[in-house]
C-alpha cells in the first residue's frame, strides 16, 4: 500500500491553482487524463488532483515530463473528492466547476479573477470526465460554462486557465521557484507527492 | 467505395476556418480527434478534414452531435493532405500550423488576425497528432505554438481559435445560417459531406 493514498483527506491549502479531475475511468480515460494533467501543467496549474481511482500512468508520465521539462508540478490519485473539497472550503479555498450546463465563463470570470488575484483565494478546478453528481454542482462556488456547446473537458481547462492568468509567463519563474522547492523537499526527504 | 473520398483533392476554399487533422491513428487516437472535432465545432470552425486516413467514427460522431445541437458543421476523411495544402494555398487560403515547436502565438496572432479577419483569407488550421512530417511545416504560412510547454493539440485549437475569433457568438448566427445550408443542399439532393 506504499504507493497507494487512498481516501487521502488531510490537505493544506498551500498552492494557489490546482485543477481536480472527477470520474476518471481507468483505462477508457487515460489519454484525455493524461492531456488533461499537461495542459493543467502547460498553463500554469500547481498539479492535479485525480478523484476516486488510481492513476498510475498519469502520476509517472507527469513525474517524467516534469524530470525532462522543468517545473515542481505533481499529481495525487485516489483523493477523496468531496472530503476534499469540504477541506479545501475550510481552508478558504475556492471551487470553480467546469461543465457545460453552468453560468456563461464571460459572466462569471471576473468574479473568479477578484477572488483569485486580489482576495488571493487558492483556487480549485473540478472537471468531469463522465457524468458528474450533483453534490459537486452543490458545493462548488462557481459552475462554469466554457462556451455553450460540447466540447472537451481540456479546452475548456484551457480556455478557462488562459483567460484567469492571461499574462502567465508560460512556468518560467514559476517553475524555477518551483525546482526550488522541490530541492528543498529532496533535501528534507520529504517525497514530492 | 461510396463511402469513401480517398485522394480527395478538388477543393473549393469556401468556408472561412478549416481545420486540418494530421497524423490521425485509428484506435489509439479515437477520443482525441473526437474531442478535437467537438472543439473545431465548439469553437466556430466549419469543418475537420482527417488527413491520410479514413475516421468513420468521428464522422458518425460528429454527424449526430450536429443533428443535436444543431450547426452545419462537416468531418472528411481520407483527404490528401499535401495536396490540399496546394490546392488551398492557390485559392488564396492561409495555412496555420499549430506545433510546440512553432514561434510565440503572442507574436504571431497580430499578422494571423490581419491576413483572417482584414483581408478575408479563409483558414486552415493543421494540427498533429504524432510527428508532423517537415514538409508539413514547410508548406505552412505559419508555425505557431501555444504556450511553450507540451501540452494536447485538443487545447492549442481551442485556445488558437478562442483569440483569433474571441467575439464569436458561439455558434448562434452563423448555425443558423449553416442550418439553412444544409437544409437547401438537401433539397438541391446534394450530400452534406
Amino acid at each position: 500500500m506504499q504507493n497507494s493514498n487512498m481516501g487521502r483527506t488531510n490537505v493544506t491549502v498551500e498552492p494557489s491553482l490546482v485543477v481536480l479531475r472527477l470520474n476518471h475511468r481507468p483505462i477508457r480515460d487515460e489519454r484525455v487524463t493524461t492531456h488533461l494533467c499537461m495542459v493543467a501543467r502547460a498553463f500554469g496549474a500547481d498539479g492535479v488532483l485525480i478523484a476516486d481511482t488510481k492513476a498510475d500512468e498519469q502520476v509517472k508520465k507527469m513525474k517524467e515530463l516534469s524530470l525532462k521539462w522543468g517545473g515542481g508540478f505533481w499529481v495525487r490519485d485516489s483523493v477523496s473528492s468531496m472530503e476534499y473539497i469540504e477541506q479545501w472550503h475550510k481552508q478558504g479555498g475556492l471551487v470553480v466547476h467546469l461543465t457545460m450546463y453552468g453560468e456563461p465563463l464571460e459572466t462569471a470570470l471576473s468574479e473568479i479573477y477578484y477572488q483569485f488575484h486580489v482576495k488571493s483565494r487558492p483556487l480549485m478546478v473540478a472537471v468531469g470526465a463522465s457524468k458528474v453528481r450533483p453534490e459537486v454542482y452543490r458545493a462548488s462556488d462557481f459552475n462554469v460554462s466554457v462556451r455553450s456547446q460540447p466540447h472537451s473537458e481540456i479546452s475548456a481547462l484551457a480556455v478557462f486557465i488562459d483567460k484567469l492568468m492571461p499574462f502567465h509567463n508560460e512556468l518560467s519563474t514559476r517553475s524555477q521557484t518551483l525546482q526550488l522547492r522541490a530541492r528543498l523537499r529532496e533535501k528534507g526527504g520529504i517525497s514530492p507527492r
